[in-house]
């Protein structure tokens, strides 16, 4: 198929640092390639790819992050190159759109069909904006339960899981004494639930992830104070880091408390052949397979029972689910489908 | 004609406080109205006009001026309101674009003609914008100096000055023993070379305008020791404050240094029958007609001259220059033959 994908105006692909959007578009991409589709990838300028790169802009506009004027450029500029690419006889099959807004909302208008990524959480204003022009596109959640928080206007979707590239992870089934918090420092994400866990299975804990913005009273009030004794925090990991620490942990703790869409995380554990135990938020159900690759509780003192139980689950199936099912050729193979499908509707309307 | 309006999504028509760009389309959409044309006006929810309300989104957005999600959302909801009412056989014969980008940058997208007013200067940023995007519209500059500064790739413009509503504002031969300035403290603005002229020409100065945020230390080292001795700062001025200022200063002083694209301040002074003294930057020199309405000046030692000799200037001559070139019925004229170049350039097309 001719694949046209559209990436955000604001940072290049693959991000220079942080960048959740860019990284799906950057292995999706060389995923869609590798199994032989033909991908044009609009993106700031910078970007590198083995698909066709159209630096759409002059530069990409890290500050100016959701302004319409570059956003409005960005697609308006995108648009009319997938316009012209049909004129001269080379038509694309589908447009995959990740872009926030701008694009969705004037699909209507684009006669190539266009497959939109659903990458953050349903928001009221959201809700309102998706149920306007949700049924311009073939909408795809990153998980059911985030679809299933959209506005029924919308029609629902189909869930393609966000992916991860398994050959850049290491395994290991052998696991030393500890289990593993990872995150930002905020009480969404109940670091300060994680160690009264851990404390209550007298099991050693780890903290790794950064005290951003706003975050510093929060962590001086419930994390600091409740330090040592066998709970250290190691402010933020980087790449390779992040790998050990996965790799040793025996369970990966996300005692959340917000409807997290995807969870990269828990993907980034299980390939490790580390097992993680969540709570029953946003797409942890199916992301976890309860009892198989780690155990969904529904407090603390449940947690620290599964802890004390993790040993039984076996490192090599965490592996196995993962790659069956957030590898980049199992998203590649979802998104096949979707596309199929965007091609097939607009042939029948 | 029947006219699609389109407001900017920020905040209601008229604006609660300030609002340049909601002022020229309440009074644009009353002008046609009283001209016989038929308005409709996608606006915000809140807003009231004689036209036919269209409230596209929920709510304003006033803290989230310039944001994709909105921008886009705000747009597309009117484009398909427009799409739908020629489906019912009561088409649009022209859309008139006040919104920062979208619209334009999708107008190829819609099928009535669209016309843009360019409400800002042109940034770099702005002239790559309107190079790829303007030639979708009739786009209408605030001055020919506006249209001059923008990019070669938009094929130019045709002009039409902001209006004012002569009728609010009252006239006065007689004048005071002072001259005004004007404006937001800022070194752009000249406050300080206002000061400077008006001490070397020996006449009394008043100041009006608010010290907005960052403009403190400019106000304290460069306008408050020039206090006292004939020159007053008054604090921000309010409508009927501001009213009595024009109508007894013996001149309005406006010596900026940026390219001001239209500059409503000379156009209430000139209505209240008050002579402008201004530099020639920007739109300037087409407000002001040298020798008739005012003088154009390049420097303070020019300005003290040009007071000196300003009282030679008919207040009745800046009152009648003003009805002519900025009252809302002159304005509706212009707009009226964009209107009618563009439904003429559509059908050519």
């Amino acid at each position: 198929m001719r694949i046209a994908m559209l990436a955000p105006p604001w940072i290049p692909v693959p991000a220079p640092a942080y960048g959740g959007i860019e990284e799906v578009v950057r292995l999706l991409s060389a995923g869609l390639i590798a199994r032989g589709h033909d991908v044009t990838l609009f993106a700031p300028p910078g970007s590198r790819s083995d698909a066709d790169v159209v630096p759409v802009l002059e530069e990409p506009h890290p500050d100016d992050i959701e302004k319409a004027q570059y956003e409005a450029d960005h697609v308006a500029r995108a648009f009319s190159e997938i316009d012209a690419a049909a004129a001269r006889g080379a038509p694309y099959d589908v447009v995959h759109d990740h872009v926030g807004h701008t694009a969705l909302a004037m699909a209507d208008r684009l006669t190539v069909p266009l497959v939109h990524t659903l990458h953050g959480p349903f928001t009221d204003d959201a809700c309102r904006f998706y149920a306007q022009h949700g049924h311009k596109a073939c909408i795809v959640g990153i998980s059911q339960a985030q679809l299933d928080s959209g506005p029924r206007e919308m029609g629902g979707g189909r869930v393609v899981f966000n992916p991860i590239d398994t050959s850049e992870w290491p395994f290991s089934a052998r696991k030393d004494d500890y289990v593993l918090w990872i995150g930002r420092m905020s009480p969404d994400k109940g670091p300060h639930r994680a160690i009264a866990a851990a404390r209550e299975a007298g099991v050693r804990l780890l903290l790794a992830g950064p005290v951003q913005t706003g975050q510093d009273r929060f962590f001086a009030e419930e994390v600091e104070p409740a330090l040592g004794d066998g709970v250290e925090y190691l402010g933020e990991a980087d790449a390779e880091r992040k790998r050990e620490l996965y790799l040793g942990a025996r369970a990966l703790l996300m005692p959340i408390r917000w409807p997290e869409p995807f969870g990269l995380v828990m993907a980034e554990s299980l390939v490790c052949g580390t097992p993680v135990i969540a709570y029953p938020e946003g797409s942890v159900p199916e992301v976890v397979r309860d009892g198989v690759t780690g155990f969904v509780v529904d407090d603390e003192h449940a947690m620290a029972e599964a802890i004390r139980r993790v040993g039984d689950l076996d490192p090599a199936a965490c592996r196995r689910d993962c790659e069956e099912r957030f590898s980049v050729e199992a998203v590649v193979r979802g998104y096949e489908e979707v596309y199929r499908e965007a091609v097939g509707r607009r042939i029948a309307a």
